[in-house]
């Protein structure tokens, strides 16, 4: 990207065949330098309200990264060393010290998408001279925290310097939205976005659902004891979203089941949700029954929306109970997208305006479920690579299985989908080299001519995010 | 093949390095002009009975092509611009306004096989001198209308043009063959052949499947309200189907379930399929029962059967309902092969005769289950990569992970398993250069040596389709 | 290896672009004369405490091989031909029929790793001129015979000329031991390990199980009636097991399944399993609580934990009425992971001196489940590719598949798993070779440095093991 190399190699991630590793580099020149469109992802929308700067190198880059300290901890380093913070307020590791033993057992992320992104952020972003070792360790952290003082670390101009030309945040339905209201006011919505994630009121497995469902109900001014008063209260949140530059909404859930239910039936749900005495299958039915609806909201306000299925959240009940969420323990599920998203697609399927981007972590369903059903339904995109498949592998993978059957036209581009700031040039980046490096292939085949190939590459390096989530250009 | 490459790349499928792509160069010089065997597909057999000239280019290549509509629907293209008829005998494109909504929206299909056997037809096939592009559609059309009415585009010339030595259409069970009586007459029978497709009378859930049984016993002069008389119509039919050419059967079948019942079970699913009373898991008990007695019977008369299995049909009810059936909505399920074929393996696995191809649209079948499988019973082979996989991607997938487990020799070879008659040439074109791919790829690796890969790349190209169907040489 | 290549080609299964197939040959030459671990196998202890000479290339190569009699019978060859044994006490063919009949099929292994593994025995360790063939069979049968007589092929000395450091054999909980008595004596144990491998005393639906219970408390002075005697005897086996030089215990479970069950249920489970009364899910969830419980042991006693989960063994049951066990039947089931270990991660997750190794023959779930479950968890390493999967394609999937999620350092280096003693070197050095081959992959990507590269390599291909199973160096 335009501030150099520093110690990466300029040819990392393309094709060891000199034809065409010269044909993917080719390609890599006409999008190296393109703007970066990140339409999902969960930075903190504090940091561009606020525009502070970072302090720490350990609690910007190692603290909220769970595939950092997941690695570690599952090769014998402890979470308190790691500074993950407990639920009880008990003491854990220092900056200084996260970063030693951080730098300590570095190398055990040789081979994975972490050690890319952290070279990359290391390098490019933060001007080390060097991988870190275990050695160097104590005057990185030092450097580091020197240039996070800098005005252009600031994480505005940070979006300046790495070209982000529009970042989407993540924000629960019941967010008061006074971050993105500061950014309002500072003339930066489009530039910042929100996106709507209302699974703590459409999940009646959250703690607190009730809760929730009545705070709903007082921020909108909606009866969201009843069905449709429920539904009211999400299209006027959905709304209020717009006004802050949101044109999408997430959805994550267990699996891809969806329901096309009575409303006598859909009423008996909530009432059971406001009680909580669902069962764990009533709770299914009550968050695929959500999915339709939020569907049936999409092709009416016309905001894309994304489904990201199948993950097992805090699988480590007692990591659960002593750190929280989020803390590197939830894992693929297997997914099953023909017989979950039928009954949506029954109902929805023809909308006009109606766009879904599905995600998965199984990957058995791009080339036996997604791609055919993307290549079919209008409504239908396929995302990125998800999560653990968000890596260099991951990305051929995803190529090789989704493109024969769905083309390219029915991607939707790159999502960072990342926590960490930093690493998002070094993650568009990744995803970038992997597509000039898969179109070379088909280059160096004869399936595509070369100026194919270089419009397809701009298309899912830039263009292809900004139209699948309907951002105006 | 044999009319030369057009405005196609000679080296194109081929590994891209160079030592590596020599080798496969090497290897396809020894196949290319082999004749092509197609012992599966579903070209009309009207066409070489009658041998009638096509006469428009978008009726020919585009209308009845669903990889083709649905990829242009998916992305926004109406069913009534790409002249898919409507039921309700409503007004579609006409030809030449279809072929140019084809080509302008053509480069949609970049990177998939489609792109390949339509710019194979147009430029092997048909002489276009150059790819469709928006540009030149009227003009491309005009001159492939102008080369459909000249004498060697013919069915028959087209069968004599590739080296087409036998081809099989496929045939319902009720079906009167009369179009093969003529091929019989004119001596064409062993060039063209039947195959016996018996879906409509062996899944209850088809439409109308009393009458189909009424229908079934008329023909064969059977019982087939009695279990035994409506197998007995099978072998009546059978015999018959054999008589023009058919050496196989067909079996679609949403799963992979077999059944071995007693014969009071037998008979009363087979009453609750005369009065529609069967549900859901007793039809495909039904189903699976039958697999097993068409397994029995192909260890009698030598017929080999083909289980093409998990694919649920006509996904989109709205699309079914107003433009009927192979619309595009087809979509694969996962596919239990271990437990679905035990009870037909446990009855007939031993059967000295007894030969059955199978074929998935699951490819995480293929290393977990159906290599292994074929590498160990004697009566089973796999069948080539089916449908959406039928691609070079899905070919170097298939290849990957069957070889190693189930070797070469427990291999179908190639089927094209087409309705769009000028893509056979291409469809076996793309197979072998994949195939060569692969071969030269253990070359490389001196896993194989170079004379040995030959004798693989001809079985597979051609020997293998021969003795798996058992077509006489 | 040490031995030299014979009629191998030094650069065998090494990547084809000369600079990568560079960098994969120099890591090669770190590794390739490195001793051998071999810490899971199905050797036959009394060899290595017996030390006799074998004496016939039949009965070493082919009949105890069922990778390669399957592959044959699968092809049209009867087991009687390939010399499997009838149960009857029938006749079947005698050693030089026997090769001379795999010879003339030798060809049916090309692409297959068995193809490797024979020729690899054949000329490295064996000095035959060149690979077998219908022609050459005599000569080489008569050949190897004599080989076989000289002393340095006998299993001691074979240990000694492929480098084996230490060899572990896989023993049922009831088995005396007595060879390993007599390695003891000879000073052995440490080069010759045991591993407590309990199926028959922990799988309700083994034939006989109740007299194996009883055996069992007669063999350990444990009341096996109760649930906490039988644990207790388990606890007694495995003391005795480790004088023998076990590290470890092994499970070949057909599910991943595991319970948590109360004292009063786990004893419910047991009386079924004493009178034979469990049903086919209680059976599961005896086995299930038994991984759980062995679990529990380990934690204690420190022995790893190896589960092989997901075969359906002796799928055909005809052959296995008439032959036997282990005839080449045995198929992959779809394997689940997620759910299946829950029980015992809750339990035991977190246990610090608690490691399982865990073996799939699904592949799907590398990815999806087992690396980001490694990933996590300290408890948990990945086992080398199992069964079907020890091939080179497969150890390339395996290594694409897991690696960027799980790292290198949460893999158990590698397994031979075999029954065939002359193919240790040769599946070791398949392992190796296609190691150096992925990380010659990252070299060239720019992804890791040489030196990195080196280092890991010699960590997969020999330090890992080692550590993985607790073996003192």
């Amino acid at each position: 990207m335009s501030t150099g190399e520093g110690f990466l190699h300029a040819d990392r991630l393309f094709p060891a065949d000199p034809s065409t590793r010269s044909i993917a580099r080719g390609l890599y020149d006409a999008v190296s330098e393109l703007p970066i469109v990140s339409p999902h992802g969960h930075t903190e929308p504090v940091w561009f309200a606020e525009d502070q700067p970072f302090t720490d190198a350990a609690s910007l880059l190692v603290v909220p990264d769970h595939y950092l300290f997941r690695m570690l901890f599952s090769t014998g380093v402890s979470h308190d060393d790691l500074g993950v913070p407990r639920l009880d307020g008990g003491p854990v590791a220092n900056g200084r010290d996260i970063w030693k033993t951080f730098a300590t057992h570095y190398h055990r992320f040789r081979g994975t998408p972490s050690n890319l992104w952290v070279d990359h952020a290391m390098s490019v972003v933060l001007g080390c001279p060097e991988p870190l070792t275990a050695g160097n360790a104590d005057e990185l952290y030092q450097h580091i925290n020197q240039q996070l003082a800098r005005p252009e670390f600031r994480p505005r101009a940070f979006l300046d310097r790495f070209k982000i030309e529009t970042i989407a945040t993540t924000d629960g339905a019941l967010d008061p939205l006074v971050h993105h209201r500061k950014l309002a006011g500072d003339g930066w919505i489009g530039r910042v976005r929100s996106t709507y994630r209302p699974d703590a009121v459409t999940d009646p497995e959250t703690e607190g659902f009730a809760d929730n469902l009545r705070l709903f109900g007082e921020m909108t001014g909606a009866d969201t004891s009843q069905w449709d008063g429920m539904i009211e209260a999400h299209r006027i949140r959905r709304a209020e979203f717009r006004r802050y530059g949101a044109t999408a909404t997430d959805h994550g859930v267990p699996s891809a089941v969806t329901a096309n239910l009575p409303l006598v039936e859909k009423q008996r749900l909530l009432d059971g949700a406001w009680t909580g005495t669902l069962t764990a299958s009533e709770a299914e039915l009550f968050r695929g029954q959500m999915l339709t609806e939020m569907a049936g909201l999409s092709a009416q306000d016309g905001m894309v929306m994304q489904i990201h299925a199948g993950v097992r959240r805090n699988s480590d009940a007692a990591l659960f109970r002593s750190r929280g969420a989020n803390k590197g323990a939830d894992i693929p599920l297997r997914t099953n997208w023909v017989d979950g998203l039928q009954p949506l697609l029954d109902k929805y399927g023809h909308a006009p305006d109606l766009r879904i981007v599905v995600f998965t972590v199984d990957e058995t369903t791009y080339a036996r479920e997604l791609a055919p059903m993307a290549g079919h339904w209008p409504c239908l995109m396929i995302g990125p690579p998800w999560w653990f498949h968000d890596s260099p592998h991951g990305i051929r993978r995803y190529l090789d299985q989704v493109v024969e059957t769905a083309g390219f036209y029915n991607l939707a581009g790159f999502n960072d989908d990342t926590r960490a700031l930093l690493s998002i040039p070094a993650r568009h980046d990744v995803w970038r080299r992997e597509v000039c490096g898969f179109l070379a292939g088909l280059v160096a085949d004869h399936r595509l001519s070369r100026t194919d190939a270089e419009e397809i590459c701009i298309y899912l390096s830039y263009t292809s995010a900004k139209q699948a989530y309907r951002f105006s250009s």
